[in-house]
């Protein structure tokens, strides 16, 4: 590993200091630092790696900040399966679990060659209209589609490899990977779903059909999702970051990307251990 | 009863030979029919009663429609309390009880005394601007603020009677009346209560902490949301029908109406045996 | 206030010297203790109070220990509308909010007539055989009938004021106080009902009709429970502390208890900080 | 196949008929019938085949009854991986797709080769006492481990793989497979999951902390549960079927069973036509 991406959130007071910290351990070990745009601007650098860049030449991407940190990282690498390294700089993070004051060592390890690899499967989404493909994009955690805010509601109909699941009236539906299952979905009332699975977990939001629970199909289904007319927009998020109107009838279809993500993990990795600290188990609150 | 006021959907095959018959029986009984705009246009009369009218001169509302329908008919009465009686021209509503086929005689025994009132509790809410009242509305089912669609999630402080009860982190936050805890309440995963009770039912929507669970509180109480600055707008919706687009630092008050809606049911009128037809209880579904 | 009542749980290594200590304020300040059985036994002293001398005699009942050991002081206090004060001996109450700390300042401000009561709904139950009542108890926090152990699933009708609600086949059935929401009711997916109002919750445990939702009725009702025949005995438990097996057949009556719990509230309380506290509020999961 | 295997459920008027109806069209087709004790029973014969017999002769198992019955034949062909023909003779189920009406005409197309079957996971647990396995058991839908009724709750910590997940305090724990993942674990809040993935769900039952949510993990993991210790016993049970009372300081493990249920399924199988009409979909209810 030679070409080393920093790709820090911009704001708070940790990441300056830490991103000095990297630079220096990484320059010592004779690799080249590559940084994105607003990685640049923390330290107040003018030069900057373009996106194209990083995605072309990174062997290893460092992420300094939470999970939404890490998913733009993701996104900046599109097909590449480079593995990223994520070291949260506050709360414990789901995709961030190494926290500051281990990211030298834990770099460290990594470029000595001691390091585990968890590979995250990715949903690979098309916007079609009228048949025509207008937007193609992949997400680690999930694509929701979502009723106009000042909708009540909306209608959409689902097909699981062509065949009619449900015609949902609700606030929205998720389409979310194992990974996302501890994201949003989980807030509509999704299950956990482990990380190594390759699934994917359909969730209602707050369906009018109160048995209309979120259902975890095959990794090698294809979802189709057709929005119904509607009198107002509805609209579709990737991964959170990534949003767009859709105008009426309006086609999405979901199915597994053909990369994946390779997320470094602590080498005592214990995703239940992770599970127990950010969910609070433990406790007896009733 | 003298002025009866009729306030029909405006589409549908049947809205227009039923407005013909209850104002041919209305006429033979002495009464002064009373049509709102969009019930004139209806029966293509150029003729129709302003809401002002409706609201000051009826002694009686026919509603005919759905739930959706007759929300609007208590809108229109504002701050008086005059009896609905609600017709539905389709499927069951937990407002809209008597079905069409029975209208005419519904509507005799109303006329002849012989009928029962629910009172229904309502909410009144305040919108301010710098401490400043910019909107006053009453509601029979529910106050819904919600995050703008292009944002993951919106941030709120809601206190009751000055006491902090939560900072939510979620798509949103229902206050609902037992009227309506039936409607949306229940799709986010709120209790039925049961209509005859005051209280007001705090509901989050897809809340990130998984124990922020629905809170049922006294008729008694005032709740004040403030809404947290985001850089997405939120918005408020008012029993589905009035949407405003908040800005940054607003502050939402709730507590009880000081006025009920009236609403004429069946004599036999049995509260769990509509719960039982409506959300289909009595079958095993696992 | 001169006869007052310490009930104590029977373990735990503070337990004994925070009875010693509170016998002694009481005694400097002219009080006459009474103790019950148990806690008689953990000073091992031979003399105690009967629980009807506790009943007909105390002014005011301490209780040291959890929600549990207040739960058995308002058993033993029957009819008894004497005030309770419960000292948590260890994790925050919702019963027993004061900590063993501040127990002496606690007690001092109740003789000194500086408190503030909280009049805590009771449910009024009938075990009834063959029409005959075979059972009459109050509970302050719920009544559970459940299947027995061995059975997959038991069937229950259920009326409101005579009126047919549902036929639930499910684990059990739950009948409510606002006092009780967040004990067993809330793992069932029940409400949090402010425990100022005078409602009874009906919560279904695990219902194989996904929607058959929790109600919250009033407590001018009254709750007939028919057991439907079942292979295996079913069970009924009141406050998680009395248990019956119930043979086929069995109907139980239940409604507002026509006496109260009068519990003593720190003079600050805030019912929504409890809860915050309890449930661990305000930190984001997912 | 040679020698077909009726299995009926024991009452009903409509069993026997169809008993008579499927033994003639296959001695027709020069088939032997097998017949379990039961069944004999339903049509007055004193001949009949042992399990025994049934699991080491018979080429095709039909189900005459409901899930409950085809649970029961699968439960005799222990090891044994004989296809089963689930006809139902009331109520649609999850296993039992084919119709009486059809059951001749089913049966002809599967004996002239012409069917589909799906691959059913299912899971083997061990029971062990003091690190000695007492209890070998494979199930289809899922494994139960419940509080005894008088108890208000039970304690369980679970480990996957070595790895500790939590200690739950609840009514109980499901282990399910995506079969059993629309059985009891739905009813206490679990995902639908595929019927063709392999994984397991585990399901708290009511657990007291409010984010113990269900987990969908590996099929390639091994879950051991340690009931802690309990005034009360605690129980198993396995399908629904198989009850046994658990002592103090028992030991489950379970992990994917190496052998399958092969279900025959109508040709036309949509599995979420099967889900929405069992759980009543496609309709609003709030």
């Amino acid at each position: 590993m030679k070409n080393i991406a920093i790709i820090a959130k911009p704001h708070g007071d940790r990441v300056k200091p830490l991103i000095y910290e990297l630079m220096g351990f990484l320059t010592s070990r004779g690799c080249t630092v590559l940084k994105d745009k607003r990685t640049a601007a923390v330290i107040a650098e003018p030069k900057f790696n373009s996106d194209e860049e990083i995605q072309q030449k990174a062997d290893l991407v460092v992420v300094l900040g939470g999970d939404g940190t890490l998913i733009s990282a993701v996104r900046i690498l599109g097909d590449k399966e480079t593995p990223i390294l994520g070291i949260n700089l506050g709360r414990l993070g789901f995709l961030t679990e190494t926290v500051a004051d281990d990211a030298v060592s834990a770099l460290k390890d990594v470029l000595d060659g001691d390091y585990m690899v968890e590979h995250r499967m990715k949903l690979h989404s098309h916007l079609l209209q009228e048949n025509e493909k207008v937007l193609e994009i992949d997400v680690l955690n999930d694509i929701v589609i979502n009723k106009s805010d000042a909708a009540r509601i909306f209608e959409t109909t689902v097909y699981i490899d062509g065949m009619l699941v449900n015609e949902y009236r609700a606030d929205g539906l998720i389409i979310a990977t194992p990974t996302g299952s501890t994201a949003y979905s989980l807030a509509a009332g999704g299950p956990i779903v482990h990380p190594s699975l390759e699934t994917m977990i359909l969730t209602p939001i707050c369906p009018q059909g109160l048995s209309n629970r979120p259902i975890v199909i095959s990794d090698e289904s294809e979802v189709t999702i057709k929005v119904n007319a509607a009198k107002e927009a509805v609209s579709i998020t990737y991964d959170g970051q990534i949003f767009r109107k859709l105008d009426k009838w309006k086609t999405i279809t979901v199915k597994k990307a053909s990369t994946v993500t390779n997320l470094i993990v602590p080498k005592n990795k214990n995703y239940y251990s992770l599970l127990r600290e950010k969910l609070g188990w433990g406790i007896s609150q009733c």
